[in-house]
């Protein structure tokens, strides 16, 4: 993997990239649409890459390893080939998917027991066999096993976690470089950032997470409950700390203006369930503001979803497919809500590279937040 | 509405021919995709044109007059424009689904009197308004307004049921030709042969639907329970009499094997929900038998779905999905389907045009009835 960061604004931390993988070049600021079980969901991987353009998905270890398994992916010849995806792709660590979907899970110096949230069954993850998972998935970058932090937190707890997610790091580090790719071309490891809310374990974790120095570099713990501003606050921190040579990832962040800060404070890779997920209960997101495409008033507005995105659907049509609950509805949605996505990362990356972001970012900022 | 017969085999009463209407030209024998609401469940209209090329799709008056309404269709400027849709449409008149899907249906010399399905309000279908209906959704080809018989049904009552279509149909035509479309193109109006599977009756129905002189014609009350052999014999006999120079639809048939049999009898349009209801439920259809792609077996099968019509998608992937219940299984399974159909009838045209029908039916025929 090659990062080469072709320019930084000055008004702001905003960088513009690119990210090289065997299977292909990203253009930063990116998303990542999110590929939770091999599909990212309700759309064709047609669209995905000749409508949206996605650069590269992601796709959760937690969910494939439960289905359809490392066997059937590891005869497939790795995620890429068994969904017919060619772009790169990223793979969680598992380690969020323990926490929010399984039950009686125990925590321990190994790794996690749990059970499996389909059918019951026990498990346990630890870093070792989570690089292997990730191996046999054969995403083009692997996150290490953490704990993810939930919100509030107390500081004791964040920082035993924080410790232990170190601790993991160097094992996940450690058994990477004693495994190689199962597919004939490259994987990397990124490590992530903990410490909930707390700027001393930021620092600290930052600079453990720095000092590993991998070929980028993620930011977790954080969209999971806390105010934006504590966000916006532990990302700068981080980022101020994070080498800037290297790209940097905050994990499930988040809504278009969450993304657009976020770009301005230094991140160069997002993903979220929230254009799709959102999509699904017919929320739309536009420059000019969101619709929730269920209200009466849009019963009879033929105008297009969006002139410029989705300009051959009407708001009218789309209500109605959505209220007679039909599978289309669900599909026009999330193509929409991810071209916005795709068109907001991209935007932005024209206006670093032309020198007018800031501006741009804070008319748009202001847009967004209009409910129309 | 003009129908060129072009050939008729020499070996069957298979015909190969053009109907051309203001929205394009269909080639017969054709096969609609069932676009009940609006939209042709679970797939986009993009992969309904380019990669299954639908030449005409179906809608359900009965459903559409509930949602999104007449209102709202009128204002679009019809369903052509609300749903996308250049090519193209039939619609039912709304007499089968009152019948299978409403409550406390009431049938008079009038009418149908029913509940909404949806939010039970009190509703009436007339010959009349079932014409002004379909105006207002502005199909190609509309059809008339009758009562379908259910099968096994008493003589008796078909009889009666059977006179009582035939004077809606007066009402129907009356009213049809006392008004006009609505946006600028032509409608046609296709009249509807009952008469169950009772021999004297369904002639004397299709003598009388012949003697109407619509420019089209279709058959009512099969595939509803009936033995194949009854519906192939009711078939042939309404052929028989329904003129050659005149296209002749067969209501809601029906399996691969039906399509292809009522083909060799003189059918030249055919509509059902099987390819894409099926699909729903993991079932494929392929010139080789069907796939059940629930079963274990297809586990770490990586092959093609289809080597010519689905090589994008291995049947592994298409398994992973739906037992994932994911959106895609529903999306991949019913453009599937539909591009068999559509192969199904474009090659039957072909072997028509080339005089080699018989041969290759009776082997298809043979592969259809495979489980694979």
């Amino acid at each position: 993997m090659k990062f080469t960061l072709l320019k930084t604004d000055a008004q702001s931390k905003a960088r513009a990239g690119t990210i090289e993988t065997d299977h292909g070049t990203i253009q930063t600021p990116i998303f990542m649409p999110v590929g939770t079980q091999g599909t990212v969901k309700a759309v064709d991987q047609y669209f995905l890459k000749e409508d949206i353009k996605a650069q590269i998905i992601l796709g959760n270890t937690y969910h494939l390893y439960l289905r359809p398994g490392t066997s059937v992916l590891q005869q497939a010849g790795g995620l890429h080939k068994f969904i017919n995806w060619d772009r790169p792709i990223l793979t969680d660590s598992g380690g969020y998917q323990v926490y929010s979907l399984s039950a009686n899970r125990k925590l321990k110096e190994e790794g996690v027991e749990f059970r499996s949230h389909i059918d019951g069954s026990k498990l346990m993850f630890t870093p070792e066999n989570v690089m292997d998972t990730q191996r046999m998935i054969g995403a083009d970058i692997i996150m290490a096993f953490d704990e993810c932090t939930p919100w509030p937190c107390e500081k004791g707890y964040a920082e035993k976690s924080m410790h232990l997610t170190h601790r993991w790091l160097s094992r996940c580090v450690t058994h990477f470089n004693n495994t190689t790719g199962l597919y004939g071309y490259n994987q990397t490891l990124f490590p992530i950032v903990q410490g909930s809310t707390f700027h001393d374990l930021r620092k600290q974790s930052a600079e453990y997470i720095a000092s590993m120095d991998c070929e980028g570099n993620a930011i977790g713990g954080l969209s999971v409950g806390e105010p934006a501003e504590d966000m916006y606050e532990m990302t700068d921190l981080v980022c101020s700390i994070l080498p800037s040579s290297k790209p940097r990832y905050l994990m499930g962040v988040g809504t278009p203006s969450n993304i657009l800060e976020c770009i301005a404070l230094g991140i160069d890779m997002f993903d979220c369930v929230m254009p799709t997920r959102n999509a699904r209960n017919g929320m739309l997101f536009t420059k000019n503001g969101t619709i929730n495409i269920r209200n009466k008033k849009w019963d009879n507005d033929f105008s297009a979803i969006d002139d410029e995105l989705t300009p051959h659907y009407s708001k009218a049509y789309l209500r109605h497919l959505l209220v007679a609950k039909e599978y289309l509805a669900a599909q026009i949605s999330s193509i929409h809500n991810l071209k916005f996505y795709m068109w907001l990362v991209t935007t932005a990356r024209e206006k670093i590279l032309e020198g007018t972001f800031v501006e741009w970012k804070n008319g748009m900022v202001k847009n967004l937040s209009q409910r129309l």
